[in-house]
């Protein structure tokens, strides 16, 4: 199983720089043999932004688990429990490695990717943030990175300290603003979040923009959950001191999520959700941290999900990461050329108002004379499974601003997206 | 597949009560097919309360999630999504029926029992809690009943706020000591918070003693890690206010959790870990809740774990769980009278020590002339799997009290007892 877009002739965008594929293309037939769900149906799934679909190895890995040496990790001592900590121990490793982490011990494995923001917040905001202190976000990025934010302003301010968030543009390009960021950085920026890319624009944001202007105690925090297993992602090149990826949207399970936190913020960070085996000791002071990654890790973990993910980052690599970013980008510019072609059509920001071809496998748009809910049942019965709504984004909930968005994998082919634009067009000219 | 142990002639212990089970005895055989990794091998698995081994029907639903249709749940208008979304649903009443909640939105999922107890903390202790308030707690519980609430603590002293963590002692039977509960009772105390069944000693703890002399005001929280499976938990009989279980500690898969939060409760609820779906609203002044279980539930759900939880509850309901707790009280008293026996080995508090015959699967003991994790080493070797050491208790881990510990469930047999018995005298007389 090796690369399957390989032979794209397509440059990729300069941002993510993936190293070329070497190797032949499998066939879409044997990709899509890798992912039993799809092999199955005869739906184009075209949601994987909401979540991946799962090859055979990850669903292997989780069944062997629970069906073979069942045990917990971590704490006993017989070789069921200790072979499962060795285990996890790789998959750190691998994961650290995926990311280009300099270490693994800057690798906490949490709940999901929204449990990982909030341990930004819990973790790192509620100590370290004094009153008057600023974090730069945009209101329409995902609500997992917006919530976590309001909610750790409103517990500071219940005990009378005060912190601004502060709110800055995303362009038509769909990313962040970097002009506005600079425009609104003052010297109390604490921390800048931002998606990497856009769960709903797919627009890449890395702020490279902003080297050299930034003064290095801000830190950078990066939603990755789009872009992780879509794109090469290298926290150590994008400056990240936090960045949180979903694994049940890189091939992996739901229920596990992955925090990369820089070593040179583990002396601000609280303790996240302690409990059995977390890497703290109780004296008489309270609870002490006696170690990364551990602090931010508590109780028994999603010991399948983490395998599982140890499995879909050798899915990912097998693919290669950069080919796979390659595959999404053709996919996408032949969404936005088609789908430029549909009367009524209108693109929400994102790559289809580049001047320049680039595209990362997430595109929204909108239709005239049916609303998006509409649409999105239309499709779901011509068995195309895209999302529609709000997207999670709570700014565009605000707005009313719903939207069909498309989204694409490894899995996804040329032919697929001819025949959905095939077929918003025909709905294109009956609601006209 | 019925009853395994509905023959046993043994009463029941009274604070449980379950209905008698009216089914036949499935065999010793029929009941280990349905576990596969025991049935592939020749361990005996008696480390239950680390995790529960995993039936079938939990193994294929898990399978079936990843295998089949796999999407995210409450995003997607399209079949795959709104089914699972629906499956969900159908899986929070049947959890609520299951420990007797008088409301599906009383139950809440979380990523495991240790996120649901940070829970407690975060959403009801940080913003309900005043300067001076008392929380009751047992620092021989399990570290999860004790670090977030250590956590708590601090992260409210930072701000000024000072509260009381006062420790209440367990008895000889490894019991919450509920005379000393009453001794230590203030106007400021506002909750209790205790182990149901006590995950070192195997003490079941009801606090039904305080009935009528507790102030309604002050709140009941259950960590019923061990218990729930293992025998009937009623949380409304309990008087709960919070109850917290970890589904992969009842057949059910690691990585999810259920937080039972009683409606009276709800409107002094903060939001954890908001993130996409959750049951929140962006205002002006901040986010504000929307409804509950949301409010608690943010971000994509372990999907596959909270169906697992569905079938993990069929397969505990089709055993009887009345007839697991007996099953497992037959095993435990077996336990007991033939450890009795071996010179040098004291048990740990617990049942052991009571005058009746009493027994929940959980006992734990030491032996004079070897240490706990020699001794744990030995048996491993020998084939039985118990777990040694400090069973993440702070309290214990400062004492350096290691203890081995036996944990039981419905896959274990009599026979399984008496073999690890005689090994562990055969152990004793070699080391004396």
């Amino acid at each position: 199983m090796r690369s399957f877009a390989s032979g794209s002739h397509l440059t990729r965008p300069a941002a993510t720089r993936p190293p070329a594929p070497a190797t032949p293309i499998s066939t879409p037939a044997a990709v899509r043999k890798l992912f039993p769900a799809l092999a199955e149906s005869s739906e184009v799934y075209l949601d994987s932004a909401a979540t991946t679909q799962k090859p055979v190895p990850v669903i292997d890995t989780i069944h062997r688990y629970h069906s073979s040496r069942t045990a917990n990790a971590g704490r006993g001592t017989y070789p069921w429990a200790t072979s499962l900590t060795g285990q996890i121990s790789r998959v750190r490793a691998r994961t650290a490695a995926f990311i280009a982490a300099e270490h693994p011990d800057e690798v906490v494995f949490t709940g999901g990717a929204t449990a990982a923001l909030n341990a930004v917040t819990l973790s790192w905001g509620l100590g370290a943030l004094e009153d008057g202190d600023e974090i730069l976000y945009s209101p329409r990025d995902h609500a997992s990175n917006v919530y976590p934010w309001h909610h750790l302003r409103r517990m500071l301010a219940r005990f009378g300290r005060h912190i601004e968030l502060v709110p800055y543009r995303m362009t038509e390009l769909g990313e962040a603003d970097t002009a506005d960021i600079l425009a609104k950085l003052t010297p109390r920026t604490r921390l800048i979040t931002t998606s990497h890319l856009h769960h709903v624009f797919g627009g890449l944001t890395t702020l490279e923009e902003l080297r050299g202007s930034l003064d290095p105690s801000v830190l950078l925090c990066f939603d990755c959950s789009q872009s992780g297993g879509h794109l090469p992602v290298d926290v150590t090149e994008l400056g990240a001191d936090f960045a949180v990826f979903a694994a049940h949207k890189m091939f992996g399970a739901p229920g596990t999520g992955i925090l990369y936190c820089r070593r040179s913020v583990h002396d601000q960070l609280l303790p996240f959700l302690p409990g059995g085996n977390s890497g703290v000791q109780l004296t008489d002071a309270g609870l002490v941290p006696t170690g990364m990654p551990d602090l931010l890790e508590g109780g028994t973990q999603n010991i399948p999900g983490i395998l599982a993910l140890g499995s879909a980052l050798e899915v990912l690599e097998s693919f290669d990461v950069g080919a796979i970013a390659a595959h999404n980008r053709e996919l996408t510019l032949r969404l936005i050329a088609n789908l430029r072609q549909v009367p009524g059509l209108e693109f929400l920001p994102g790559p289809a108002h580049a001047p320049c071809a680039i595209g990362y496998g997430i595109l929204s748009f909108t239709l005239a004379g049916i609303s998006s809910t509409d649409l999105g049942f239309v499709l779901s019965e011509l068995g195309f499974l895209v999302r529609t709504g709000a997207h999670c984004t709570p700014a565009a909930a605000d707005d009313g601003a719903d939207s069909v968005r498309v989204s694409t994998h490894i899995y996804n082919t040329l032919e697929e997206i001819d025949r959905f634009t095939e077929c918003v067009m025909t709905i294109a000219m009956e609601v006209r």
